[in-house]
């Protein structure tokens, strides 16, 4: 059964600091038609990522920002409801850049079709998804662990950085997460972290003296802000830093750098931005091996799913308050 | 004609803020006698550095601290006047780490002989010394330049500056200076620089846009601070930034780290420490080469030489106020 209507998010406007409900519009508008080569997708799970701030601001950054008026940018997982494309069916499950709405129009040549009896849906937008291959080439690509290497990440028990850890496991090395809360850390200790850090509650540099005794090699960091200053002071010699995100700072009117780069110098250390996209023709073969990983029990992977397409604003702002455990999805539809 | 009294500066105590003459005694002693194996150096010329300034501070760095009572560390040349080492002779030239007094006692292994009759000996301290091998291995080694990149490098004035803005032009680059002042942007453009910018009179970040359309490949950063936010909004993709000092964080007490950090991840850039000690097996090959570039005449030097070791720790403050044009040289004897 199909509803003639389509619900959206769209942007409203630029948000100043914390992103709010009242950035975006929620609208009505009649399910669209798909045209010549395109497909209608009916999106089942949406994925909530902390880089969507980002996309939500003015200015020149690794793609455009979203127009004011626009659907808010979202990758999404959905069912094929009609075809204009013979290369896709009606049934078949996709997944890409589809927006926070109900139902999208999108070209055929745009999506890659998934298998729900493989692993479950959200995992194509997890582990398997763009926070997978983020985790994948950012650590083995930029970090470049060695076996014996001390690897900390932070947004441990996050959709990256779960993975992050469990790779830098699976390439012999110790692994330390930082993490806000308990059951994070229980969590993230659950999926064989050596250690965990909880930064709300612990003196994060004491905390990185005690479990990386021998400093840091590789700093995979998600979180910049004071978690950042603490590790620049704790690194080994030739230490790699990988810049993924800075979600501490997305919503702040005044970015706070890190006042120990000096620390770089010192050690001889590298700090390097990646963009997952730049490795876009290699997502295959990560792909593959990653899901060899989760199917042998190497790789374990956790989301935390909300219901309503509706609270969108509300389970976005999870991401920032740092609430969610696991790759953050939102439901929107069960089939 | 030879004194019996050795003055020295010991460092006193350990500066707050900007280094100032108290921080140091100005003592006299009789000129030490070597022991075997050791030479008495008289010196002539004491190489005065920003890396001082970190020297004096207590904790981990890459070398450790100057003691409080010790003669204040500073590289020098010199004339051997007493050698209980038959592989150096009386007469002969050193350079070493030989501190700032007026004679020295050292292990004539730890010494590089040098010869007047090559260059002035004050070039021994800059550009065929520790500054020349700092620009050398930073900008070829970590920052790796292509011919046709925008090579942009601060404390373009400088002893480090100079070299490393000349080289590059050697390598084929487009460069672009950033130095205090109209007398020292007159003086780098002298010197072949594509460009020069004065931070002290103009808006860096519109001049960096003007002079680097295609953005900054390979930023060498010698001063930190409001210059290095300024280069990291001007990045082109892939953009190297060598973190080689950050002179203009030297004498706080709270440093400023990059706000524009995450340039880093939008750009695929990266920062990267050095310390050139790393490169000392090599510092033959790269003094043969720049000696080369310096004899045909595409390598020019410059050296500021104030006269008198008892104005030390005032010549020393005119790094940090930016006052110095080419590399800082005390001299202290004339032959």
């Amino acid at each position: 059964m199909t509803s003639t209507t389509n619900h959206q998010f769209k942007l409203a406007k630029r948000p100043v600091g914390m992103v709010q409900r009242s950035d975006f519009d929620y609208t009505e508008s009649p399910v669209p038609v798909p045209g010549d080569g395109e497909v209608l997708v009916k999106i089942l799970y949406i994925s909530l990522d902390p880089a969507m701030r980002g996309w939500m601001n003015e200015g020149k950054s690794y793609i455009p920002p979203v127009g004011i008026g626009e659907v808010m940018r979202a990758g999404a997982v959905g069912r094929v409801i009609a075809s204009n494309d013979p290369a896709v069916a009606v049934g078949e499950h996709v997944l890409g850049i589809l927006g926070v709405q109900e139902y999208a129009v999108a070209k055929a040549k745009g999506l890659t079709k998934v298998d729900p009896k493989l692993v479950p849906l959200p995992v194509y937008l997890g582990t398997l998804g763009m926070p997978g291959m983020t985790a994948y080439f950012g650590l083995l690509e930029v970090g470049k662990p060695k076996a014996g290497d001390t690897v900390v990440v932070s947004g441990a028990a996050g959709a990256v950085g779960q993975v992050v850890g469990q790779i830098a496991k699976i390439k012999g090395c110790r692994v330390v997460g930082i993490a806000g809360g308990k059951d994070k850390c229980d969590y993230v200790r659950s999926i064989g972290f050596d250690a965990a850090i909880d930064y709300k509650h612990e003196d994060v540099k004491a905390a990185l003296r005690q479990h990386c005794p021998k400093g840091v090699d590789v700093y995979f960091d998600n979180v910049g802000g004071e978690i950042l200053d603490a590790v620049l002071t704790q690194l080994a010699m030739h230490a790699r830093i990988v810049i993924c995100g800075a979600i501490s700072q997305y919503n702040e009117t005044q970015i706070t750098g890190p006042r120990n780069y000096v620390s770089l110098l010192v050690h001889r250390a590298s700090m390097t931005g990646m963009v997952v996209f730049d490795y876009a023709s290699r997502y295959g073969e990560a792909a593959r091996e990653m899901a060899g990983w989760m199917a042998s029990g190497q790789l374990k992977t956790r989301e935390d799913i909300v219901e309503g397409l509706e609270t969108f604003p509300e389970t976005l702002l999870k991401l920032f308050k740092g609430e969610n455990t696991g790759k953050l999805v939102l439901k929107v539809a069960d089939a």
